[in-house]
């Protein structure tokens, strides 16, 4: 069990925008990219959900870059995983459409998967995005993302 | 963010054995696999993981078979998940030898994800694979397991 490339770097973006100085600085996702050592090309994908999401303002073109459209303690860290998952469906039967296994009707463990995974995104939703970028090694953690 | 297959598998495999009846019977990776219309090499492997990890006794040979070598109300449900799961490395700074992001010294997400993870694993803990095999729907599930 693993959270998909697509949310761990949705994440990353976040603290990024959050830990970018001056605050509110628009920033390309060449620098993002280059910061985590990360493809460029999965970050572009990412930030359009982020923005899909409103949790980033993108304006394209020479000078265009990403920023947070949210205040860092507005955004909880569930949410955002909710919203980066390309699924969250744990095992097949999550899915009625495409499910082959025969017991799904009457299997108990699907609601147990079920409440496992909000517990997940209800203690991620006991944080937010200040609770990474607004602590006492802020000034380490902007030293590494613009030493890079 | 899903189960593996080879934790999914498991429980059903488990699932599969406490619906078994007589009750103890011992029963072929064939059966199991022609019930649940899943791949029988994949479940050998997933029997032996269940074997190492105390839950079935598995025997070899023609009359051989697997069996469950616990009580199913002494069967933790996130235990299992926890056993079978090949990773639960949510994300690559689990891994402190093969990490590659830069922020890792510094960030508190991961002790967020961990927390999550756990919270996870101990919802599924509150309950056991009797919750799952002695219910009101026992009969249609052994009949729907032993129709295939």
């Amino acid at each position: 069990m693993q959270l998909s490339l697509h949310a761990d770097y949705s994440l990353r973006v976040l603290i990024y925008l959050a830990s970018a100085e001056p605050a509110g600085r628009s920033v390309s996702t060449q620098e993002i990219s280059v910061a985590y050592g990360i493809s460029r090309n999965h970050l572009v994908r990412v930030v359009q959900t982020l923005a899909e999401n409103g949790y980033v303002k993108a304006t394209t073109g020479r000078t265009g870059g990403v920023s947070l459209a949210m205040e860092p303690k507005a955004i909880r860290i569930g949410e955002v995983v909710r919203g980066a998952e390309p699924t969250l469906k744990l095992v097949e039967c999550f899915d009625r459409r495409t499910n082959t296994c025969p017991i799904a009707s009457v299997c108990a463990l699907k609601g147990m998967l079920r409440e496992g995974l909000e517990s997940f995104l209800t203690t991620l939703n006991q944080y937010t995005l200040a609770d990474i970028t607004t602590v006492r090694d802020r000034g380490e953690l902007v030293r590494i993302l613009q030493s890079a």
